[in-house]
């Protein structure tokens, strides 16, 4: 399509797309926005180096490319203005969630890059939502590497997790690029690889001390938690990873708390979901943090959202087009909009129209000239920001009004 | 885990895991496993580099880490053995994919890549089988990336989805990473980007030329297809992105064949998977081609294996043990095991037993001593293996037996 635009001429076009979610999933009420922080790294670097150029170079698509095409691309750099809704943000079907303005070549080429980048993390960042809910104030901490859709998806999942309130990751690698805080517990190999559990038990407290965790089902639970009992402080916690989580929670904490280790938490795992979480905090076990994997980092009811990036608006020669298409069930909304938030709902809106005061824009300028302006990188104040945004604006119910007419957009011009 | 073993003094010890799926997910007969090239690149290339080692020294985990293990993970390198099945092959639950010999550290660090990388590429591959199963014959090509778990993820599964028999991706990237064939149409965009649709037909044609693909649904299907039939050749296909497909490839067909475009293809995209391509080509839908995006890229049905890594055997000072956990409902069979392909059914036994002439050991070793001694990255004989693979292994009812016990175990010792 590139090649195709600069063939046609329209190198001059100034293009604006804006990035939606059609629908939302089943079993989700609302969106935590996340990936933002990806999506301007790759806008702000974006480069076409020499193997990339050789290698399109011998597509039968691109035989008739001009030479011309090549050279753009060689020099290409991104140099338009994104606006976007701040990480963390709650939001509905069919808000704009990120507006790019640039001209049409350079708005092209990110499509496939953004959806998925921003996709992706605002499905965990709202599964995880979904789970922290169910844990209603139980700590949750991500798991879910191992399952997730590639190890880079592993830590951006765990990136997005923590962002929507999990209070950390197994993940090491995410501790280290975000800065998520990184819980771990040995497995079952670290057990099995000792003659005895006890040695086993023994020999992870020498290592990690206060923050030792001891998975106490390799061979039968209840013994395995007098064994950690009976080895005492230091001890951060114990987990359990199979059986009946409700049952070994209730006898396991008896267990700590006849040896006086009270203050010792339970972790549970186990391919938790928000459904077995909510069970087991509406029957009362005793358990102090959940560790989640497979559901949370594929968000396993709902992999994907239908998030599409659409043409509304086209400049050419100093005379503006407003574009929408009219396919079979998939109509869309022409024009630059805005999400003007009020406090009972939002109003989707042109974007050159006005809001009384106290009425919040959501969408803000985070790029501009292809210069990143805004670059919130402190993983915890997105974390705040996105508590609130859950707690204020995460309640079912909330009305999103579409509010763009053709009148409105001939107004406008 | 590994600053553990080191202080445990376990850094002779030799230990081999073995990576299985535990239980096929719901809708899938059998799996394609697929991700071993990137498997293996992994652990050729594993190292610590000194950012990652500082930054792993703040871990408050990490604190009573001995100075040795932090020189010792500077000159990691991966030494061990790997023994797996080809890519391509056809495998079911409870069936090692992947084995691991090595020194228990090395054995155990890149447990969570290794899940993340064959359980994902495998589920892509094994999602594509179905969907191939369900067009019968006709092409498919892999156009999901936008909804794919962080673009990366979209690449490997262009690669997987290629490797089970999809003719090709629409991602450019893993046409550039692993010589997978790329295909693509232009968006909605190009078409509103024009005056007119006639035009933004014509400028595409005259970039494409026989691979020209016009999308025609923006406006009006019918209207597009006669538009696109008065411009005639050259014109490799048309697609279908919306309203009822059954009755739109027929009305299309029409207006092909009576403008003497019989040669011209019929591609259909919007949300297709397996369920509906079959329903298609069983009421002889005239479609060619079918793109497929979310369902595939995501094996949205079931998104996750239940892949695990297992510790089966470990030796110290030249006295092997072999280990399984015996966890609730979450058991584990000791010693490394083969399996042992039969016409008929598969026997997982351990590595050490014989068998007849014509079994095939579908565990081979691909690296030995830390050296890769396999690296096919010829992806088309993968996918003729593989597609051979399905066509002979992949009928439902094939039987898999387990013959471990602890006799044989005592015996083989």
């Amino acid at each position: 399509m590139a090649a195709g635009y600069w063939m046609a001429g329209k190198t001059h076009e100034t293009a604006t797309f804006e990035l939606f979610v059609r629908r939302l999933p089943p079993n989700r009420d609302y969106l935590v926005v996340c990936g933002l922080e990806q999506a301007i790294e790759y806008l702000c670097e974006l480069r076409f180096d020499r193997h990339e150029i050789d290698y399109l170079k011998t597509l039968p698509q691109l035989q008739n490319a001009p030479g011309g095409f090549w050279d753009y691309l060689a020099a290409f750099r991104f140099t338009g203005d994104i606006f976007a809704v701040p990480e963390g943000t709650v939001m509905f079907a069919g808000e704009p969630l990120l507006t790019v303005r640039a001209p049409l070549i350079e708005a092209q080429i990110p499509e496939t890059y953004l959806l998925s980048t921003i996709g992706f993390q605002t499905v965990i960042a709202s599964k995880a939502a979904r789970i922290l809910n169910a844990a209603a104030g139980r700590d949750v901490v991500e798991f879910g590497c191992r399952r997730a859709h590639t190890p880079e998806a592993g830590c951006l999942a765990g990136r997005a997790a923590f962002l929507a309130g999990c209070v950390g990751t197994s993940n090491v690698a995410a501790g280290m690029r975000f800065g998520v805080p990184v819980f771990g517990t040995s497995a079952h190999s670290w057990i099995l690889s000792f003659d005895n559990e006890t040695l086993a038990f023994e020999k992870l407290q020498q290592l990690l001390g206060e923050r030792t965790v001891q998975l106490i089902d390799t061979y039968d639970t209840l013994a395995g938690a007098r064994r950690v009992a009976a080895l005492g402080q230091p001890l951060w916690g114990i987990r359990l990873d199979s059986g009946d989580l409700l049952d070994l929670s209730r006898e396991v904490r008896l267990i700590l708390d006849e040896s006086g280790l009270k203050s010792v938490k339970i972790m549970a795992t186990n391919d938790l979901d928000e459904t077995t979480i909510a069970s087991l905090v509406e029957q009362g076990a005793p358990i102090d943090i959940f560790g989640v994997g497979t559901s949370l980092a594929t968000s396993y009811d709902a992999p994907a959202l239908s998030a599409v990036y659409k043409l509304v608006e086209i400049e050419a020669n100093g005379i503006r087009r407003y574009a929408a298409k009219h396919s079979s069930g998939k109509r869309t909304l022409p024009g630059a909009k805005q999400v003007f938030r009020y406090p009972d709902r939002d109003v989707v809106a042109l974007a050159s129209e006005t809001a009384g005061p106290g009425v919040e824009r959501l969408l803000r300028p985070v790029i501009v000239n292809g210069e990143a302006i805004v670059d919130e990188k402190n993983i915890r104040r997105i974390q705040s920001y996105a508590r609130r945004q859950i707690a204020d604006y995460g309640r079912p119910g909330r009305r999103v009004e579409l509010s763009v007419s053709l009148s409105a957009l001939a107004a406008s011009h």
